[in-house]
């Protein structure tokens, strides 16, 4: 800025800072209610610096999770639901081993069919005692709350947000039957976006799109599926028919996990906000494991974890990944909880967790096996790490797909891959140079931003507390039916003009044929007549 | 950030930092290739903050211009252009003061033809002057740019880029006939995103939705009347045939001066950066100007500007203008060149020049009264200053139109308004609090961003110059044609296989039915034939 130029003035923020150095109160009051799994991890880290900024945060779950766990950071508000935590564990294991379970196409998708619907099942319930805990909803009104964050995959949040009327935040991934397109009315051509579930590429050849754009049907279905439940107690709880996109419609800024460097470009909407790479800070080392790291002496390390989630597998394949394990001269870091692999060669270390990110982090490290979830991506991105992918499910095998389309990491199939093949591919992407310059380059490009996504998914939670929404930001075509969107009525009516003035100078030019022919007619006939 | 949590590494801006302290150059090369008039006045501000960021500047620009000068923040290369001064701003002055003269549409229609035709012909003009310049394209060449920044309005600078394989960036508010959608292929629905020129809102009518569809009509022409001499400059110059929309397809990011609280929101791609409000920093008052805005008293004042180009109106016009300002109780500051206007109230002060976002920033100030250009009103609403807008030309019809579709302002038709009308529009935005609120909210919006928008443009403009473009937000959709894009082949293909589907089905059960048939009737036969 020029000298003797004055910063612009950003009133709500001088005045922020002001207070606070004052040592008044100035945070907002926020309402989260979170999605359990993976999808909790990265919110939290926005929880922490919102808490940090001087904001109230009340978290909302369950007494039965899997992560969410009380923290310093934020008021935790439980609820009793109608199943044990051993019960939802033992469903989620359940659903998670299917993917590494052999068998017809047809026994394994009836399966997973039957995981979900099971999974689903409870997310219901426990939004089913969620809507009906009194107590907890007297609280949750008389607290005055700016806003509300939720994850809209698990769509009791939204519910929430309607029956207290507080403008909400999203934070996700994405929707997985593409609902968040139409919710935030965002194109989305289907010649170059890939579908969710599709592992296609942004370039496709003509099948491949025919194909693409055969994926909306079952999208149909799967919404659906996951949804109609949550509609079903939507409208109980309401006391009005609404469906989950009427609900997702009112989200007022939709933070979403998404970059370019390893999403697709493709439009976006001015309230959706690509916060891709929002979990990416580290931490230094422990201890513990700088001195394993040492230890590795010139070859480094391999960083080996299937998620948060997962951290048993059967002993046949984890025998086979054992024995391949072994063919490099690297440590391997394998978070894993089960059983020992008979076979573990020497260089491989079992841990039953480890700190991904701070290890990803490390210059040491040389390849990252993961099952593709996105934020063990974006972490292997930030830290520009080559991967071997492993895809077990959900949108795993799609960004396997992105990493291995922008030449940084090899996939495997988790059922059919061999010793051999994992093998091969951990040493094709340590010792193959162009995977390693691959990634390097999407990381240098993901790193030069304007702005910390982190930061600016805290800006924008901040913006939605602190004006009550963002209605500048929604595009008018939520006022818009589907026919009225496409202009299919316009292109209606012009046809109709077109036809109609063709219609009427055809019939103009034949009355004019007539007329001029009937008095040529009846010229002769008069010029005949009068011959005669 | 949690303690402990080491901010996230951006290893090119840690690595300019580093350089820097040691007093190492870290700077890059940016050619300009700017458009002149108000176009300039906010580019140059990206430029002063990029030269104190440490890199070269150089600016191509002709040696008859309007506002383009040197300054000691760049090197500025002139060329000679086949015309004068004097005969420039002649043309210019000519085609501005079509605005206030009055007659039958087809005289105006066809004066601002003409008009534009001049001017065009002068940008052509000047442009070929440039790439004739045998002494300075050798001087661009042997420069090694990073990259080059223009404003595609005027599209010399992109024959520049494609001659010297540079990667570009656009500053811009836009393409008159729509062009910057199809170049960035963002989709534009007519339904709700309302055409140039239109002055339509996002909320239409059916038929305000039939216009603006037939808007891309006569954009077909203007497109062509604009460019098509430049596209046949380019394709001589680059030995091949080439279309401006070639060209303009290879812009790496487009800083689009464009934001939501002004203007409809609607899908952008990932390489548009909306900046609007980037030249809003305004500097303290000069002693001169600070004295009469405190000689205002209570009432404050009215700034009054009709832009950087127009400082003259016919003296009919500014003695019913003059009238209407005697009705205020504010002292009016009207940016005026022209003779002063005989009945001259006394609360109105002629001034050569003014610092208008200065004046407009300062608390006193009531009333804005603008021309509706981007830039003013943008100071506007930083500014939270109720407007009254006189459109001339160009966007400023729309862009009038928003201020006044937000209740921030009024619009008066520059022919039609009497003394009258000037007076009730002012005095109403000054004493109808509605339009304060309504602009303070506006300007709250806009000023509450996660970082200011010149920081956004210069980031850009590194980060192009760093990476040699941004080849990752580039959609994929670049790579198909029209029929493909809309996946129309796709579709005919479904439709075609839909068909034959039902055919073979239609073809069989007539075969069964037949054949069902045929042996009844043998059987019919054989009885009939075994009775006899």
């Amino acid at each position: 800025m020029a000298p003797g130029v004055s910063a612009p003035l950003h009133f709500p923020v001088t005045l922020v800072v002001l207070l606070s150095l004052l040592g008044l109160a100035v945070g907002g009051k926020l309402l989260v209610v979170p999605v359990d799994g993976s999808h909790w991890l990265s919110m939290r880290q926005v929880l922490d610096s919102l808490q940090q900024k001087g904001h109230d945060v009340v978290v909302v779950a369950p007494e039965v999770s899997l992560h969410i766990k009380p923290s310093k950071n934020f008021v935790m508000k439980m609820y009793p639901v109608p199943f044990t935590q051993e019960g939802m564990e033992k469903d989620f294991q359940a659903f998670l081993q299917i993917s590494f379970e052999e068998g017809s196409f047809l026994t394994r998708f009836l399966k997973t069919y039957e995981g979900m619907k099971r999974l689903g099942e409870l997310s219901v319930l426990s939004c089913e005692w969620l809507l009906k805990n009194q107590e907890l909803l007297r609280y949750l009104q008389e607290s005055q709350f700016d806003a509300l964050l939720t994850d809209p995959v698990v769509p009791c949040g939204l519910i929430l947000a309607e029956h207290l009327s507080l403008p909400s935040v999203y934070f996700l991934r994405g929707v997985p039957c593409g609902l968040d397109f139409e919710a935030t009315q965002c194109p989305n051509p289907p010649s170059y976006v890939p579908r969710g579930f599709s592992q296609l590429t942004d370039h496709m050849t003509f099948f491949q799109r025919v194909g693409n754009l055969l994926f909306d049907l079952p999208n149909v279905f799967l919404c659906d599926f996951g949804f109609q439940p949550f509609a079903k107690l939507a409208s109980e709880f309401l006391h009005r028919d609404v469906t989950v996109l009427d609900l997702l419609r009112q989200g007022s800024v939709w933070l979403l996990r998404v970059e370019f460097v390893l999403d697709y470009p493709r439009p976006l909407m001015p309230n959706i906000i690509p916060i891709g790479g929002v979990h990416c800070a580290h931490k230094k080392l422990t201890q513990e494991f700088e001195a394993i790291v040492n230890a590795s002496g010139e070859h480094g390390i391999v960083v080996f974890s299937l998620g948060s989630m997962v951290s048993e597998i059967p002993m046949k394949k984890a025998m086979e990944i054992a024995d391949a394990l072994g063919t490099v001269p690297q440590t391997v870091l394998w978070r894993y909880t089960g059983p020992t692999p008979p076979n573990l060669p020497q260089n491989v270390k079992l841990v039953k967790w480890l700190p991904q990110n701070d290890l990803l982090a490390h210059p040491k490290t040389r390849a990252f096996i993961t099952h593709g979830g996105s934020h063990g991506i974006y972490e292997g991105i930030c830290n520009a790490v080559p991967m071997v992918l492993m895809p077990l499910f959900g949108d795993q095998m799609d960004n396997a797909k992105r990493v291995e389309s922008r030449g940084a990491g090899l996939t495997l199939n988790i059922l059919e891959m061999t010793s051999q093949d994992i093998s091969t591919a951990l040493r094709t992407v340590i010792n193959d140079k162009t995977y390693k310059e691959n990634i390097q380059r999407l990381s240098d490009l993901h790193l030069d931003r304007p702005i910390h996504p982190l930061d600016l998914a805290v800006h924008w939670v901040e913006f939605v507390m602190r004006h009550k929404g963002a209605p500048h930001l929604r595009p008018a075509a939520h006022d818009l039916n589907w026919v009225q969107y496409h202009s299919l009525d316009v292109l209606a009516f012009l046809l109709f003009v077109l036809l109609l003035s063709l219609f009427i100078s055809f019939k103009c030019c034949l009355c004019c044929c007539r007329r001029f022919c009937g008095k040529k007619g009846r010229t002769k006939k008069a010029a005949k007549s009068k011959t005669h």
